[in-house]
């Protein structure tokens, strides 16, 4: 079995070098990862200049762009064959509810997807640097090794999040549905040096509708989340009200 | 009424100019849009670096950040006010099937619903330059009319695909679903004049799988094509499926 793994902290990463040091069990490892943090940047593809690929080591590159990039150059350029699966982590913070559209980790498994590969996002519900990035890939190499002998459903990938404990402190998995976050942005406002304005949009304080069955009711009682995520944002349930407007 | 518009081809795009011009029949205008390109940067939030505004008229604030950026700054600092729709666009390109997760354009919409404010995003299916932008206007203003007086369902936006044709050829709109890409990459891969290896993310073919009800075939056949999206990527029917394996 032939494992691509990416994230969006970069290559020097402990959740990455965690992940890459567990999953040598299923199979042989390849890591094609961002030189640098490459955190909150979506699904962001870098059309706009050449990407330079430095190999560190036998099957580690450094790429200067986003996780959706690694994942695209890594199978369309760097590696010589397709891999079995796509894993993507293991993220420093939580990818949970609504914010997995900012997430570079999550954003790395959907680009697998869209190429048709299995793909798994990680990531590690911890708001400080993370303690138990062993637990996680522990759990990840079990869920990578289930997917692989079940198969992943057409056009799916699944979001897992791990909560920052001790491996026996972790409460069963749970299979979740996305959760929703009661947005709270901020902006600080402030002069620089020369007397210009300038902006910095400020860390928001995680605060996640508490809705049983979701990624963050699961998590945050200490469980392992695993949810099932597609490519498809059409809300199939307002598709009858808006055939009612007028206009169409 | 207030209206804020950004996109993601930068705040002297020819789709946001047309754009502007038409939405002043339904309110006052404003424009915080990114002082350059940024397209393909998905629902990219710049944390690592402050951001600029830079007021080039009464209403017309550039960012030097992504569509995302400009809406949350928007939203949060350079407006005294809550909007009560964002629209985004009118985007250079079509934003269809799966590769609206990569587009600016409708990361911004996204960004706006995330706020609780109705958004739409708006695009000319055209390869090239784009001819029809002002067809393409008149029609959203109709809808940001229609979604106006009758609300858009809780947590959904609308992503607007318009032939680019001038407006008495352009038939119908259509409520449609989000419809599929065959995907197919390319990497350019070449030598610098340093003799170091580069790589480029090829142009991708637009080739849409052509399912009955969806974007793609609504377009394709001279339909405005309008879906219904949530930022909801469960896979609910995956859901059981999954909950069958061993490890759960």
């Amino acid at each position: 079995m032939k494992i691509l793994l990416t994230n969006d902290d970069g290559v020097h990463a402990p959740g990455l070098k965690a992940l890459a040091e567990a999953m040598t069990a299923l199979g042989e490892v390849f890591v094609v990862a961002p030189d640098r943090e490459q955190s909150a940047v979506g699904h962001a593809l870098t059309l706009h200049h050449p990407l330079r690929a430095n190999r560190i080591d036998e099957n580690i590159f450094a790429v200067d762009g986003t996780p959706t990039d690694c994942v695209n150059l890594g199978i369309h350029s760097l590696l010589s064959f397709k891999p079995d699966i796509v894993v993507s982590g293991i993220n420093r913070g939580a990818n949970l509810g609504d914010d997995i559209t900012y997430s570079g980790t999550v954003s790395a498994a959907m680009e697998a997807t869209l190429m048709g590969i299995p793909a798994i996002a990680v990531s590690l519900v911890t708001s400080a640097e993370g303690t138990n990035y062993d637990a996680a890939a522990q759990f990840a190499v079990k869920l990578a090794a289930a997917a692989q002998k079940k198969g992943l459903p057409a056009d799916t990938f699944l979001n897992v999040n791990v909560p920052d404990l001790p491996g026996e402190r972790i409460r069963p998995p749970l299979v979740t549905i996305q959760g929703k976050r009661s947005y709270e942005g901020t902006i600080i406002d402030k002069v620089d040096p020369r007397g210009r304005n300038y902006y910095w949009i400020g860390t928001v304080d995680l605060n996640f509708k508490d809705i049983e069955g979701s990624d963050y009711h699961a998590v945050s009682r200490g469980h392992v989340s695993v949810t099932p995520l597609h490519l498809d944002l059409t809300n199939y349930n307002s598709i009858a009200l808006l055939k009612k407007w007028d206009i169409f």
